[in-house]
């Protein structure tokens, strides 16, 4: 089944206001490119950012976290323990967790790691066409990655990860969509300026792991994220700032939509 | 004996006049989140940032530092070896240095770790109230954490810290506390947006090095880097703007605050 | 032969223009304070960054990219590794790649370290004069490192450099000068607030690599990219706005300046 969902549907603001009532923990193992706005995006969501990535503290910290996020853009061999140990023990004690399998498919070294971390089950995994597109090639055997692929010919892909894995698999793109595996949501909007700042994917990443820790409804809470982030996206670049411009309106709208998001009428 | 300290002292203005003129270099062991929050923060102010954070050179480039910032935020194998070979080269060569026990008292590891970096003598550890009564707990027989603590309940704890350890301690909070294990001065103002933004208590901890860098009398010097970011934030949030704003007009506040800082009159 | 670069001349808009047409992608092994920046500069002026620091993918990721960035501003026994595989696969697979030699001079430990990536033939050198002089030295024994010296004391030695080298020099500072070892390009212009931002002249080098990426001219190439840089400073410096003011229209500015570049007439 195909879906649709948009801001304009009170159950994404419904949910983003669950994110700022109880401002859940994330946890995040993210990479030194984006790991600052990956914090400032949680706060401004209402969420409580907290990025412990040595080998040492990962596991333990899983503990006290609603939330995990794996996230490997910039891998070291240190990072590698502390996030298969924590992926571990986030399945293990049954805490949410998000794969975003940044450059997946094009460089073979991290292509092992995330078909490694898969074994973890995790509970979202979100990426571009061609990263998703690769993961679920890895599974059938060498499929290729595109990298120039939309969103849409990742569709087949996502549904075929989502499926085997028994996770929700979100492609980012013009249109985002979101699948278990059966139903697929369309998550339309957004800006071409969100591609010309780096790491607004990977801060969606963190938002889905955010909600996913207030909603267990894992599809529409991974879809609604999305859709927070494509509002907040067109409202920031209405008027077409300069990058600039546009990175410090992103912040700010996404200030003002947890500011005032609310609950369901009763 | 209980004062309180403000931009309105004409102390405060004179000290950060003071970081302008003489550049201090601060040799930073800080995290990953904020160290270009932190840097841009010292360029404002008026002080000279450098970032060093690997085994070979830690304890070299300390030598050459008008004094020296460890942030615990996010530790690694190699970080945790620079931090303790600076922690000693600023001991050693009696260079001040503040320590940031981001997250102590929540993990099992870091606490332990700031446990050992406080044998090589802090010239001031600043953090947030649990972090501050964790630390104090860890030299009482582990007194538990509790991060929801505001910072006057931290009050006794940093005291017996600073007393204990013979240095000065500053507690981040609604109100910041800082005291020499005697005396206790409040600094209060600010904003609540400053909670929205990462790395605002990370950058307080650089920025108290710069202070302390050029100012002898620690107490004051670590009290007048808290005033200076209370008025910055208080000035920055009027108007109440969005997250992403707030962070642009904190930097320029922190700018304009420092080039218009000036001598006490003869 | 000396000669002199700006914004005014048609070719640099054209190698801009370039850069926005062939998005070279540029593997970026850079530090932890700039990754962030690097990556938003790279993406206003229209290239593609990627930042893969870990020792088992860096090699790889180099055929894939138009060019290479190593930056030595938060060195780690890991990201040496990854920085020397990378130097040597770009050399041997004939990638263009520039050295940042970040803090050189003033600690052995790097000081020595870029002396061995020098032997992977660097296309471009891009330093301060301290950085510049203290290579040029280590050439000519142990020659001192001056941090407070002025680009034009620095342009003997970036001479010497190049032609020792065979590589373009690039000198930051109030002028930039670039050399091939024969001919000096001065690019006057910018703005001192450039220097109250953190990250401005490790951006500068990666923007360096997106020019050589799509120019054989590595001379020119080079001194293009400062042009652009003096000219979006100096725009974004008008009105003398503070710090974060500053910084977000340097990248309004980068954005602009490439949306609008065109090639030159038939």
């Amino acid at each position: 089944m195909h879906t649709e969902l948009t801001w304009a549907d009170p159950r994404v603001s419904a949910a983003l206001c669950e994110v700022r009532e109880q401002k859940p923990l994330i946890h995040c193992l993210t990479n030194i490119v984006v790991a600052q706005f990956t914090a400032n995006v949680l706060l401004a969501v209402g969420a409580s950012p907290a990025m412990v990535e040595n080998a040492q503290e990962s596991a333990q910290f899983t503990e006290s976290a609603a939330a995990v996020l794996v996230n490997l853009g910039t891998l070291s061999a240190e990072r590698e323990v502390a996030m298969r140990a924590a992926a571990a023990a986030a399945d293990g004690h049954g805490r949410p967790w998000v794969l975003d399998p940044v450059g997946v498919g094009a460089l073979h070294h991290r292509t092992g790691f995330a078909a490694e971390l898969l074994e973890q089950r995790p509970t979202v995994v979100r990426g571009n066409a061609s990263e998703v597109m690769s993961l679920a090639g890895s599974e059938a055997a060498g499929r290729g990655v595109d990298t120039l692929a939309d969103s849409d010919e990742a569709i087949a892909s996502a549904t075929l990860l989502a499926h085997a894995r028994n996770c929700v698999v979100a492609v980012s793109g013009k249109v985002d969509y979101v699948t278990d595996g059966t139903d697929v949501v369309a998550v339309p909007g957004g800006s071409a300026l969100m591609t010309r700042l780096t790491g607004t994917g990977c801060a969606l990443g963190a938002a889905i792991a955010a909600f996913v820790a207030v909603d267990n409804d894992v599809l529409f809470a991974a879809a609604a994220a999305s859709a927070l982030f494509k509002v907040a996206g067109e409202r920031a670049a209405s008027g077409n700032p300069g990058p600039g411009t546009f990175a410090v309106c992103l912040m700010d709208e996404l200030g003002a939509l947890s500011d005032s998001a609310k609950p369901l009428p009763a």
